[in-house]
């Protein structure tokens, strides 16, 4: 594909532009652990109604949507993230929620609708961030919708395949089960929190933890391997992504389940960049790392006589989490820290109404802001 | 569900608002024709990651995405297509894709996101609509995003299943198939070309004239039924809808099977509406006909030996199809009209490029408006 430059029809871009992202699709096999195979069998490359898959046993599928870009990408409006990082992002967001049902992804779907503004090179600067994330991610792009809009949208659909009965719900969690996560939550949100204010306060985080904050933001990890390891050996018990953050994340899981949970906060890992805009802001690092946060990482829970084994399981490739909770038949949720109980700390995401900023002014917000994307 | 009015929080309308439109999805069952059984295990009434089927057997997947609700979705901004109206069309355009490929719908994932001016019973509207296209579809709305933007963004997803290997492609036309269609197209565009330049052209269609061309936008129908049993008894060996209009529909089954089409222009049904606005217009009514239209009937070919049988299947279910040219293998496509021999007339949709206007301007647009959607 030689360099790009101008602005392109519609035709060239759907047709030409695209062309060597969804080459050769046709004809990929896609295994599902513990399943039958998926074969493309016309993929976007053949560029059909639909794109196709011969699925050759039962299986069950999931199937799930996310839209980002909304009028407050606020770190891509900052100049902060690149087109190819939305792209990518976009792909992060609807993998995860096939990651979270513990399923293989068998393709995304992406509406991509662009502005006469863009041209053909922030163009493909999209396409190339959704084909590099599908690559990340073991998927493809297998179609969608690519046209004109009076601005940037972003939306897509995801959908995989497990083995028969095998999808990880929210609703499975028990009393006595313990409370894991693949690891340190709220980074994302402590980049919102701290980059479009660096100014106006006089932040100035090392380079490196900048760097940290960012990189949450253009290469998040859809926790693909996590899910499947979970949901293939019969482990959890109920599973979700963090994309609302941890507290919130727990709340769900303990109304579908009818379950309460016991967090003990020594055990809830603090990345490093959480702890330094933390800091910055006065609030203390376990609120901020359970706050509002579009983090893909898994919280799950798993039978306690079982830790062991799925410990070993996800050790022996690669794999990490922790232990950070308990469920109860309580009903409600709360925090122990230095022997003492207390209410889980954290503002949780509730879908633009509120944001971590309320950690400092404990107020709300209207202004349609979201502290993800 | 009692009235509503106001302006709930994002948590209400997801929660609240649609509930009644999603309850008891979880255990229904999809039966596929010539196929396995889909149950869907977990359906948007349990709002976890994913929606979640269960599939008994080999299955043929299809998968495709439509974004609708460009800046020029003309005839709502001129206030003669409803809330509800855009909500049915979204669905209506996603399941057009599956019923192309042969499949039976087994969901739709919808992405509303709605300005903070749209109050609730607007908001409502919009689900409404994609609940009851759903319901005519014999589908359901298993999933997808709800929630703010600065403008109504309308996108979704469907996905479907056939019998193994029997999923309808563009490229499988051989010599000597005939070329079907499921019945009258145009009529969209006629819409498109008519209401925007009444006023300005002092045009006044007959109250029926108007209605039948403002229903095919408010109440367009999917052709699931027909695309079931062309792909359950192996009739066609080529199909795609009309969305782009029936010309760009055969030149792209032409491209894809790699053979030309002689069409015969008396064959072509002609919608009274289509050739009253042709009449206003100047322009031959078979030339607005074939033109950019964002219909959904079904464009097909057929062996010739296999004609009866087909009309037969489709008669027995009160479906029909008209028989209106040939493939060749001379790869370029014109029409056959009083005994002579023209250019396929009409004008193709080109992305945005051009529309039906050229049709008397023969000039070309360039400010991003589609003639569909």
């Amino acid at each position: 594909m030689a360099a790009v430059s101008g602005f392109s029809d519609e035709p060239t871009r759907v047709t030409q532009l695209v062309a060597d992202f969804l080459a050769g699709q046709s004809g990929s096999v896609v295994e599902v652990m513990g399943g039958p195979k998926a074969t493309l069998s016309a993929g976007a490359d053949l560029r059909d109604d639909c794109a196709v898959y011969d699925v050759d046993g039962p299986v069950t599928l999931v199937v799930g949507s996310d839209y980002i870009r909304g009028s407050k990408f606020i770190l891509y409006e900052l100049g902060l993230l690149s087109d190819f990082d939305i792209g990518y992002f976009l792909v992060a967001a609807n993998v995860s929620d096939i990651a979270a049902m513990g399923a293989t992804p068998l393709g995304v779907l992406t509406v991509v609708r662009y502005p006469e503004t863009m041209d053909d090179s922030a163009f493909r600067s999209v396409l190339a961030g959704i084909h590099e994330a599908c690559t990340d991610f073991g998927t493809m792009n297998v179609g969608g919708d690519i046209g004109a809009a009076e601005r940037l949208i972003l939306s897509g659909s995801a959908f995989g395949a497990c083995a028969p009965g095998r999808a990880l719900t929210r609703s499975g969690a028990r009393p006595g089960d313990v409370l894991c996560v693949t690891g340190p939550t709220g980074i994302l949100g402590a980049a919102v929190a701290y980059f479009p204010k660096q100014e106006e306060m006089g932040w100035r985080l090392p380079a490196d933890v900048e760097s940290r904050l960012l990189d949450s933001w253009r290469r998040p990890i859809a926790r693909v391997a996590e899910g499947i390891t979970l949901s293939a050996s019969g482990f959890a018990t109920a599973c979700q992504d963090t994309s609302d953050g941890l507290k919130a994340t727990v709340e769900q899981i303990a109304a579908a389940s009818g379950v309460g949970f016991t967090i003990d906060l020594s055990a809830v890992s603090i990345d490093p960049a959480v702890a330094a805009v933390a800091g910055l802001m006065g609030v203390d690092e376990h609120a901020l790392a359970l706050s509002a946060s579009a983090d893909f990482q898994l919280a799950f829970t798993l039978p306690a006589a079982r830790v062991r084994e799925c410990r070993e399981a996800f050790v022996s490739k690669g794999l990490w989490f922790d232990v950070i909770g308990t469920a109860t038949n309580e009903l409600d949720i709360h925090a122990v820290a230095g022997g003492r109980t207390i209410p889980l700390p954290g503002v949780a995401w509730k879908h633009q109404r509120m944001d971590v900023s309320t950690l400092v002014s404990h107020g709300t917000r209207d202004d349609g802001s979201r502290p993800t994307c």
